[in-house]
């Protein structure tokens, strides 16, 4: 192709249907930030929204809160804005606890429905905690299940009349490689066994359509594409044919079907909202829905184009500007087989990184050589891209990513 | 006693040494906040340091904040501070999740510290949640255990050689009646189990001294009198010769030795941090701190004294201006076996509750015939008892409480 120089990636911008969004996010002006796959970017609107959540919700209305500003709806109404977004239909989709909890309890529910079968399936490199939850939740149980791991590509081969439960994160975490949910999920259904997606790298970026591929059970994160701020509340989806048959294993009073009955004993809630635990976090929850409304404005199909666009540019310009320097895709090179990011593997990743990062340009490292660039198409301009790989390019021709403290890691990255 | 008056109570307040106390949150006017118990009122920085977490630290730090701004410390450095409020050591405590989940946490690991023992012992009238959480794990775990429930003062006598785990709410949430925590955890020892405290009605409100009463796990509340605001992150505790013993059931990437090594095998971390499970909720742990910094100012035997004054002064002013009226005291009559609160039955205590909250005095109604008044001694005034109590014979006298309005029931109360 032609050679990209940055008055292409502006026309580019200038031409963008989605670029009106970026507005609407408080960016530093310093940054070039391709990390909205770990902590997605402020909205302008979270801040008002969570401004009068506290002041006037809570500092006016106090407890009467509770029923004046619907803050007991918040986990419902807020799962049904998710819902639309990840094809489920209302009542489908609770928003509460973290990604870890949600899987816990969505897991522990799901083997309770294929009580005579022992396997447990993921990929071995599935997202970490995925697979930490589902070893506590086996070692709790008594040892009567086992974890089998299998490399992504195998998955499907591995599905057999043992399997209660196939687990799979959408979007691979490290590579971005992408599955197709409704291939994996008849496969799954055709043994017999029960599937759940974790979309922590797909809801709010990749299309998603839960009930157009008979996904039995599903989780999501708030924090990354959604823009729910740090540690937002997480997602759980439950496909409703299964709704009546759930065993709420984190039984809390939320999930009660009177929870202000205050009885003694625990009778679930008629529908999903037997999976609700503890009270509902409103602030958190008032924050991320200020995200999630942002998203719910754009058109999938756009953020899709874009995002493929988006990563498509940063493979021309690393092949065009980059090359010879050491980096390798270690994200499929098919686009479509590919989510919102696109990674690299480098010997010298981490101080690579940490020079990018000390340029203003926020990717991130992951173990053990993997740069990872995110593209948030509400804020991420063809601009940018430019310029991050100029930097890039900047860094490995002076050798500058060689400097000592570069090479120092640090706890969190 | 001598005929109490109002002026009576305002030299009261001018006196209340902490009654400075009082403007550092913000309390609407027209209302008088007997339910602090329930949802504590706004300390004013609260707000101020969610602004600056969002439009600061989120806004203009992104993913950086994870280590700029400290916010992977904070269920540590949060969970420190409330364990100055109650008697633990640092390292002690944690803050995040619910209430409910950290109780499943804290239940499920007590248990396997007992695997020879069938028995979780409880009280009938603790807080549902408690009962239902201990429903759950029995059921997940195969039906092992047996959850055994007494009335309150027959737990002593009930705890014997089967026991694993008794677990109880200091300060009972209908009643106020409070229990010995260390006559109780010396009893539980005694037989060979171990003990759970909830402290959802006694942090920031009574003295808790977790180690001192020798106990061995505690969880409580974020958003009643430490100020969280709404669904705020609760905490939980474990002593520190229980740690090295602990086994997470809901073992998420935050509760790793390694979490961002991203190991595919779960291994916990050295000390209580293993408890811990997805990313913390960063924006509502902001919210929590201020409340519970604010609280770190009070001394808490002037904190306790002035609650038992305020619950005094009511029982004293029903006697004196609502005798006749049908009200019988449901909290225990000896202040030092109360929280702080003070409870009456009524037959009519649903809308007489009603009238009293559209005259602007907030307490709360606990079925079947509770009216429940809080007194969080950081805002509210002698005064306002004077006040609450006025309103109260004014609607018995009238007969105002009887309106239809007053008889409707809301779904949440």
């Amino acid at each position: 192709m032609t050679r990209i120089d940055l008055d292409y990636c502006e026309a580019l911008d200038a031409g963008d249907p989605l670029a009106g969004f970026r507005e609407r996010f408080a960016l530093p002006g310093d940054v070039i930030y391709l990390d909205g796959n770990s902590l997605g970017a402020l909205p302008k609107a979270a801040l008002d929204r969570v401004t009068g959540v506290i002041g006037k919700e809570w500092g006016e209305s106090l407890i009467r809160g509770w029923t004046a500003h619907h803050w007991i709806d918040l986990p419902r109404r807020l799962g049904d804005k998710i819902g639309r977004l990840t094809g489920a239909e209302p009542g489908e989709v609770l928003v509460g606890d973290s990604t870890s909890v949600n899987l816990f309890k969505l897991m522990a529910a799901a083997l309770r429905l294929r009580p005579e079968r022992r396997v447990i399936l993921s990929e071995r490199s599935n997202f970490p905690t995925d697979l930490y939850i589902a070893e506590g939740l086996i070692d709790l149980t008594g040892n009567r299940h086992e974890l089998r791991l299998v490399d992504g590509a195998e998955i499907t081969d591995a599905i057999d009349a043992e399997t209660a439960l196939v687990f799979l994160t959408h979007v691979n975490y490290r590579t971005g490689a992408m599955h197709d949910m409704g291939e994996i999920t008849a496969q799954a259904h055709q043994a017999g066994a029960l599937m759940l997606w974790d979309l922590a790298h797909s809801a709010g970026a990749v299309p998603v359509d839960l009930n157009g591929c008979d996904a039995d059970f599903a989780v999501g994160c708030g924090y990354k594409y959604l823009n729910g701020g740090p540690g937002a509340p997480a997602f759980l989806f439950a496909a409703s044919r299964h709704h009546a048959g759930l065993r709420p294993a984190l039984s809390g009073w939320m999930g009660h079907a009177a929870p202000f009955a205050f009885e003694p004993g625990y009778r679930p809630a008629s529908g999903l909202e037997r999976m609700l635990t503890g009270t509902p976090a409103v602030i958190s929850l008032a924050a991320l829905e200020a995200g999630v409304d942002l998203m719910l404005e754009a058109d999938s199909a756009l953020l899709r184009a874009k995002s493929k666009a988006l990563g498509r540019l940063f493979a021309e310009l690393m092949a065009q500007r980059c090359a010879g320097h050491g980096f390798r895709l270690a994200s499929p090179s098919d686009e479509a087989a590919r989510g919102s990011q696109i990674c690299f593997s480098h010997e010298h990743g981490y101080p690579i990184m940490q020079a990018l990062i000390t340029r203003g340009v926020i990717g991130d490292f992951r173990a053990p050589d993997i740069l990872r660039f995110g593209f948030a198409p509400l804020y991420v301009r063809h601009a940018d891209i430019w310029h991050a790989v100029d930097h890039l390019r900047a860094i490995m021709e002076s050798g500058e990513w060689d400097r000592p403290e570069f090479h120092k890691r640090a706890s969190v990255t």
